[in-house]
């Protein structure tokens, strides 16, 4: 049975077969995670990932990590490895000779988009004829549909952020006099207690007027009584991979209160799920990204908060917490089923409070499956 | 008077002016830094220095950085801000107008050694009929001599890391029973009270037979009386920079015993203690990197232990703890006045234990001034 990074790195030769181009060539990024497991940080190192549209795929690296990449569940994989007494230009001369690529000199190279413009130089020096792309042309496309191994991943990284979400709501007036620092510590060893392996990005508690700036973090400010709190957060989880990594974040949003709400609070709030509800109602395959912000948006819009709703209305969401599809306006790219993306519409309003409500959705054959399922109210407690 | 970053700017465009290219663009990285004194991570947003061989230097940034990039003490630099409803692509063009270029459209280009390719391949079709080379061509010969304020940072920061490095010596036998990894995160705690910014990288604690690996980290093996420990550490510490940030690594290492040593010992540490002072006393403007690197090992290979010496003699240290000019073999770059490296031999015996000793040093005018003065014996205890 081919390993995930089997399928993909086939997926990518089918792609470049149909004439995107005859080789990829990726640099440490998500795209190296994504098509073999292997995850470093770039570096003056030469760490190459040579995939041509026939031949078998190359990993031109350093000697040292022999023991890791000899691991990898890519069968056809080959190594072309150096040591500190190798001229690394070599391994990459090995790797773009005919026998590897499996035919003649590529005409058409696509880089990783994130390979540093020092290592792109010499591929240019050896391959003067060919002209120049980015791997994002055949990898986006691939990443942007997640397969069976990452939707199984975001599943538990979104029921994982759902239990501590929960684990908060439920202590209601017990939060009073709490710092939103703390709180945020206290949500960040929660996440690894039940498995997290670390927060996706920083943890988000904005208290008070604070939730009315959308990037607030967790700082001095205890919760007062009648505070709405804006909690967003989330997990990285590791995909089941019998070897080689991947992990894939949670992201979630609730807005609680506790103590009694502020004037018009409810209404803003009841908008807001009305309008994260009327988006999540639109997705299916080949609507529009914008159309899904749109729908939003409207909601919004027409409860006569349109300017106070600042942002985007989501981001999609894999091996990068933020990546596309973007759900924004002028984005007219059309969803596919397996895109995952947050639908998290906001209300800033400055000096008072701030609402947002965000859930992590699949698209689906003919809808939208969503991977959080915590209650949408404001009301907390038991 | 004039900034160090208005200095290195014009010292960049001198070098461009004469010769070199007409343009450098600089991408988040130490080039950036080393510019501007601003620093950031590298991300898709486009963040990019673009600095003319004539015309005033320019800034595309997020317009969210406007407050930190206007107080930057570079009076000629102009900003082109853009926010998340602009084209970025815009500013860039603005960048390359032939206004702020000071001239026609740039035949020559340097980018940033580091610059994501996606950024690279959008100039190279805003530029078509340039030449595109690397900026490291007009930036390494600059950063590789030590500016005063860069001097006096490395300084400040060899001091701190000695004064650690003597209190750990000072408590001798003391040390018997802690383990590698308690002693890295105490040597973490000093140099973070001494008023160091954070450890220059993961300090080094390997004792007994675990001094065999040059690059071994504190685990939980416990100091036993008779054991050799090698300590590698240091610190960044600010540089003396009225705005804008700079900073700069200490990185030395002894090699203490406590208790008695173990037979062949203390020959082998006068070994190692000999090849440091032997390369330290060829370091002078002129010679070459690699004749300090034969100085070091020709007196390991005469004492018989040539094999056991598994690394470079050394490396240079600026804005990062490893960058030119390395201290190897096959390198004939002339040492000048101003660079700053280590000399760091060593006798690492597999299932005994290891020596090494390391100081930063600078090149001056007639030799080398040693950044790190702590006594280099084995010796422990007040």
């Amino acid at each position: 049975m081919k390993s995930p990074f089997e399928h993909r790195i086939a997926a990518c030769q089918e792609r470049l077969e149909e004439g995107e181009a005859d080789l990829t060539v990726c640099f440490p990024s998500p795209n190296l995670t994504y098509l073999t497991g292997f995850e470093e940080s770039p570096s003056e190192r030469h760490l190459l990932l040579f995939v041509p549209a026939r031949g078998d795929p190359t990993l031109v690296a350093p000697a040292m990590y022999e023991a890791e990449l000899s691991d990898l569940p890519i069968a056809d994989l080959q190594l072309q490895l150096w040591t500190d007494s190798d001229d690394p230009l070599e391994a990459v001369e090995n790797a773009l000779a005919t026998d590897s690529l499996g035919g003649p000199d590529p005409e058409t190279v696509l880089v990783d988009d994130r390979m540093w413009t020092t290592f792109t130089q010499d591929l240019r020096k050896l391959l003067p004829d060919a002209e120049f792309g980015l791997a994002s042309t055949v990898l986006e496309p691939l990443r942007i549909r997640k397969d069976d191994v990452e939707l199984e991943a975001l599943r538990r990284a979104g029921e994982l952020a759902d239990r501590v979400s929960l684990e908060i709501r439920e202590r209601g007036d017990d939060l009073i006099g709490t710092t939103e620092a703390e709180l945020a510590t206290e949500i960040d060893h929660l996440l690894a207690a039940e498995g997290g392996e670390e927060p996706a990005f920083e943890t988000i508690v904005a208290s008070g007027p604070n939730g009315a700036r959308p990037h607030h973090h967790g700082d001095s400010r205890a919760i007062e009584a009648g505070d709405p709190i804006v909690l967003d957060f989330g997990a990285f989880v590791a995909a089941d991979l019998e070897a080689g990594t991947g992990r894939y974040p949670g992201d979630q949003t609730r807005t609680i209160v506790v103590g009694e709400p502020p004037a018009a609070y409810e209404c803003v709030h009841e908008t807001v799920r009305e309008a994260q509800r009327a988006a999540i109602d639109a997705v299916e395959p080949g609507v529009t990204a914008e159309s899904i912000d749109r729908a939003a948006r409207s909601v919004i819009e027409t409860a006569g908060y349109g300017d106070a709703f600042v942002h985007r209305t989501g981001h999609g969401v894999g091996l990068e917490v933020h990546e596309p599809p973007y759900i924004a306006a002028g984005n007219d790219r059309e969803l596919e089923p397996g895109m995952v993306f947050s639908v998290e519409p906001g209300i800033y309003l400055e000096g008072e409070f701030g609402v947002r409500l965000e859930d992590l959705v699949v698209v689906t054959e003919d809808g939208a499956e969503r991977l959080n399922d915590t209650p949408r109210g404001w009301e907390t407690g038991r």
